[in-house]
């Protein structure tokens, strides 16, 4: 049997010398650090000195913290910052139908893997569900309403988080069909309308 | 360490004397079965052997397979066929305000917790998601688009549980706000008319 204290240092032993190994550590590392002290208080610097590698090596393999983020907690595997920018790039009225392809895009792409990891986390670890709330709505959602010009970002932005998470647990999680089962085509013109309601409409 | 064979035993020694140790019992068999076998292939029969009680005892205690099942597996406070018809008994074009209404409600009065004990079950036990998948579509969001005379009833029920579930995770899972603090009344208007539009509207 493996003690505490065994588990914390092998898994970095002799791993130091290529590039990947040092980005693995990273992942371990940032996953600990959000998790205890939350996406605000883990400092880039922080996960570096835990990882026990250099702070310019979390911007050389992940570019940002949100990123970083995203990989290690959420295993996402695209940076969010670059999702945001292209969910708000065409028209308005269209965002609805954008954020419904381009999620269920992502997550059947990988069949649903990383989404199921991520109800899992949540439901699993009280410390993943405060970091994916204060990241997932604040820097994807948040950023969403905040760039179409409505009242009311936060709520709208807490529907949205509410049609796309469930939407995802329908399709990869629970698989109720015939949702499960649907192309992106009948999701966008089924779930993005609704989105779009919640996005500009009159919510009440 | 106990082994698998003694777990099986112990619970049920010194427990036949009083009733609700029977309806104690009864439950444990009953997510048993349910989970070995889903739900059609769990007869009322096979539980009550497995509990070492009479099948009457299920009549006596649940009333119904379906109560049982929502009690010993989904750990709902209520009869899925009598809040089917509660949701049904009204203007049909409101029909997405009272399920908004009523799941609010219903779990908003336990604290979310049986909501999230739901969610639970499902990403650490597969056989949960079967059972859940089998009987959540078919005998609630079924019913109720069936009773609403549309067609594509049931890719509108697989849409009305995928908002309906994330609507549960946002407020009682990962918690964000200000969905998960907001009144019953705003969590209707926001969400009543999009689970309408996925039971009687135009979805593509």
């Amino acid at each position: 049997m493996t003690t505490a204290s065994d588990q914390t240092e092998p898994k970095r032993r002799g791993r130091r010398a290529g590039g990947e190994d040092t980005k693995a550590v990273l992942l371990d590392a940032a996953r600990e650090v959000f998790i205890a002290r939350g996406y605000e208080g883990a400092t880039v610097r922080s996960i570096a000195a835990k990882a026990g590698v250099d702070a310019a090596m979390v911007n050389h393999w992940f570019g940002s913290k949100e990123n970083l983020f995203a990989q290690a907690v959420l295993k996402l595997p695209f940076d969010p910052t670059v999702l945001v920018a292209r969910l708000l790039d065409g028209p308005p009225e269209q965002t609805g139908d954008r954020i419904a392809r381009n999620f269920t895009t992502i997550w059947d792409a990988t069949g649903g893997g990383p989404f199921a990891a991520i109800v899992r986390s949540v439901t699993s670890h009280d410390g993943v569900a405060n970091v994916l709330r204060e990241f997932f709505l604040t820097s994807v959602f948040a950023k969403i309403t905040e760039g179409l010009d409505v009242d009311r970002v936060e709520l709208r932005a807490s529907l949205c988080a509410s049609q796309v998470i469930g939407m995802g647990m329908v399709r990869y999680v629970v698989k109720f069909e015939p949702l499960a089962s649907a192309d992106v085509d009948t999701v966008v013109a089924a779930v993005g309308p609704n989105l779009q309601r919640y996005l500009t409409g009159d919510i009440g």
